[in-house]
């Protein structure tokens, strides 16, 4: 027994843990107990239940999990969410988000990062790995909300070597922030939006620093199609001659819907640690096909769970890409036998954690690791009676039915009250000036795409 | 101005309506006025503000829409929801599914409706054309929680006359019930589980009672091309020669992801009206094509939204139903331009009223309609700001978003508190019977799947 009360106990719960094997298992009538940010027990509720501690978590009817892990998305992009619909990829690029996020102010960036991270808090989303511009407010947002993150600063090869020396000075600087809560990535934009020489001067100062990368790269077919008749070569097999295959502290790709049989020998060789983030909603949206899921499974590489920016998803509701990962690859693969409902939990958990770096610290609820918990409520109708926990989580709850966040320990949202945050105040500033962001008179891009450095 | 007060008025909420193309269309600060189960009037606050009236609903912050309507599904299955997971469907049914529902009894039934209306209201679905066994039951608790429901007795050819003379006994004894909120259909199960004779006896009844006809058909491509090996015709085909494409109260045909190029030209010179449910969810889980809606949309034919049993979509949520059509039908059909959120909610509203007989009756905001109404909150972080209404209602709001549902002029969920049933006391006594009901060590089947009559 310690002897100073614990921060916070969770009682009654069922928890989802991992086996030996990474398998999923479920405690049921659990306790958590919390202290100083980590898990200090899980356990049968008995043997905890005589714990001192200054904040108790009744969850009976309620399964505590780990946090979801947003592995890429551009998250105050919910700016700019439904504002270019039903449209093919380029024209929604080239037509409209590009002329508006030329437009951007580090204040939009700011209210579209608290209104992202009110989203994703209610939707049980603990920790997010963040890709876009502005990146000091955002991480300013991070540090505020209580979120964890992992962010990367993004650059083009139009901004020349400032692009790239920019991004390392963000993460160079908020590298730790926050608490430990914030970690950095390097994060060029794609191979064809970034030139060679960029992308091997990036790994080279990936390498020098120890930071990992994080960019978009094969994210459709078209593009993979692109790279092969103008280069020669894949975006994956990019990646591999300027050297990302190979940065100590790891690549995440976002997407990869564009891998074709070629690159997994190249991703299979890597001798650095690669992992994927896959957003399956928007790839159905824009008509692409899917991340290859099984054949990176097959090469061991993880696919964590994301959702894209708001723009193109319409939410950052990684519950949904959980059940939309498990829906549609057991289409797309014409087997129902696959990705079942813990192997989707899996992807949700370990995988999602490793995807950005983090897995020593979260994506499973054990001692000694950050506790990043959500409790997720199923008395409601939709989700009884319960005849198999994992399929019940995965196919039948939704990001709304989680009810408390947790992230380092602290409580951010209880029984759907955000404590952190203030959406009204956030969306009423962010209306006033909308009409300034979404001005496209101006004729200008930030970037073209589909124009690829040559 | 009318002297006795309105039932209900719903202010300052913004509705969706259609204009006289059947274009979805928002009025915004609209009053609705609801008298005797009717809408009354639907147009700007201002002009509606002093109707006296007996309940006031303020809704500001919230979208009015017709209740959607789950135009195919197995409501009572709720009780199975998670009880054969990733298998294929021949496995699905025969191990499991029809084993299991060999052991129903009418009391199992009853709970699972009460489950399933409950999750649908919650949801927002103010009607459901239902498809089972002990269908009186199923009828009690739409009287009961205040639904609207469109019911059918299933029967195979196993259970000789007798099944399809049980189903003309239901349809004519509750036509009409609950105040005119239940409707009636014959519900012969489908081409492979009932033979030609009594497929067209079923068309005869359906004629000679003016009855509609809710089947089963082309549900998978398999379907279609056993029915092709076996009897050189495809079930729509056999829908055609047997007669019920011909009956004047209409045909809904279940699923149709089997419906192939040749099946067009039957279906558009079908005599009487024929729609088809889409409930997209478990097409993707069973590794199906989906169903053909541009096709149909070619020939006329409506389309209307549906979950099927929560066995295998694993809950009754239409507004997933609504936004899995979108993305999969983009996907399928390779264009991002192809069914927007305009014509999602078309689907939603229209053609699913047509869909289940009653386009006369339900679905758009419209004087002299029956007042089935949800209110849609969008003051979450997820549907916020609002750069198209419509894209916000199809991809980013959620089911749970629905804050009130009315039928008729009823509130049955005011504020997502359910006022007509007891989810725990429901819940609680089901479970006490899952385990009679799950039990498969009698080996029987009330049925085989995939061994037609010959």
């Amino acid at each position: 027994m310690t002897l100073s009360p614990a921060d916070l106990v969770i009682t009654g719960c069922t928890a989802l843990v991992h086996d030996e094997h990474e398998g999923i298992d479920f405690v049921e009538d659990a306790a958590i107990v919390v202290r100083e940010g980590l898990i200090e027990s899980i356990g049968p509720a008995a043997e905890t239940a005589v714990v001192a501690t200054a904040e108790r978590i009744d969850a009976r009817g309620q399964v505590a999990m780990p946090g979801l892990i947003n592995c890429h998305t551009h998250a105050p992009m919910v700016a700019l969410r439904g504002i270019a619909e039903d449209l093919p990829a380029e024209a929604w690029f080239n037509d409209v988000i590009w002329p508006v996020e030329s437009n951007l102010t580090a204040r939009d960036v700011e209210l579209g990062a608290r209104l992202a991270c009110a989203e994703m808090i209610r939707g049980g989303v603990t920790c997010f790995a963040d890709h876009y511009f502005s990146m000091d407010t955002v991480a300013e947002v991070v540090a505020e909300c209580g979120m964890r993150a992992h962010l990367g600063e993004a650059f083009f090869s139009s901004l020349g070597a400032e692009g790239r020396e920019k991004s390392l000075e963000f993460a160079l600087r908020h590298r730790g922030a926050a608490g430990g809560r914030i970690t950095t990535a390097l994060a060029p934009h794609a191979p064809y939006t970034v030139d060679d020489a960029d992308l091997a001067a990036t790994a080279e100062l990936a390498r020098e620093h120890g930071l990992p990368v994080h960019l978009h790269a094969s994210e459709s077919r078209d593009q993979t199609d692109n790279s092969l008749a103008r280069h020669g070569v894949t975006p994956i097999e990019v990646l591999e001659r300027t050297g990302l295959l190979g940065v100590d502290a790891g690549v995440l790709i976002a997407h990869g819907t564009g891998i074709v049989e070629r690159d997994l020998p190249v991703l299979e060789r890597a001798t650095g640690p690669v992992a994927v983030a896959t957003a399956p909603r928007g790839y159905l949206k824009f008509a692409w096909p899917t991340t290859p899921v099984r054949a990176l499974r097959g090469i061991g590489i993880p696919v964590g769970f994301a959702t894209d920016g708001a723009a193109s998803n319409n939410s950052l509701d990684v519950w949904e890409s959980m059940a939309l990962t498990a829906l549609v690859q057991k289409s797309t693969e014409g087997d129902p036998r696959w990705l079942t409902s813990r192997q989707a939990l899996h992807h949700a958990t370990l995988q999602s954690a490793r995807a950005v770096g983090l897995g020593e610290r979260v994506g499973s609820l054990a001692p000694g690791l950050r506790a990043d918990i959500i409790l997720v409520d199923l008395t409601g109708p939709h989700t009884q009676p319960v005849h198999d926990l994992a399929a019940t989580l995965v196919h039948s709850a939704r990001s709304a039915d989680v009810r408390t966040t947790i992230v380092d320990g602290r409580v951010l949202m209880r029984d759907r009250e955000l404590l952190t945050l203030d959406v009204a105040a956030t969306v009423r500033e962010l209306e006033e000036r909308l009409a300034a962001l979404t001005d496209r008179s101006h004729g200008g891009r930030i970037q073209d795409y589909d124009k690829p450095p040559e």
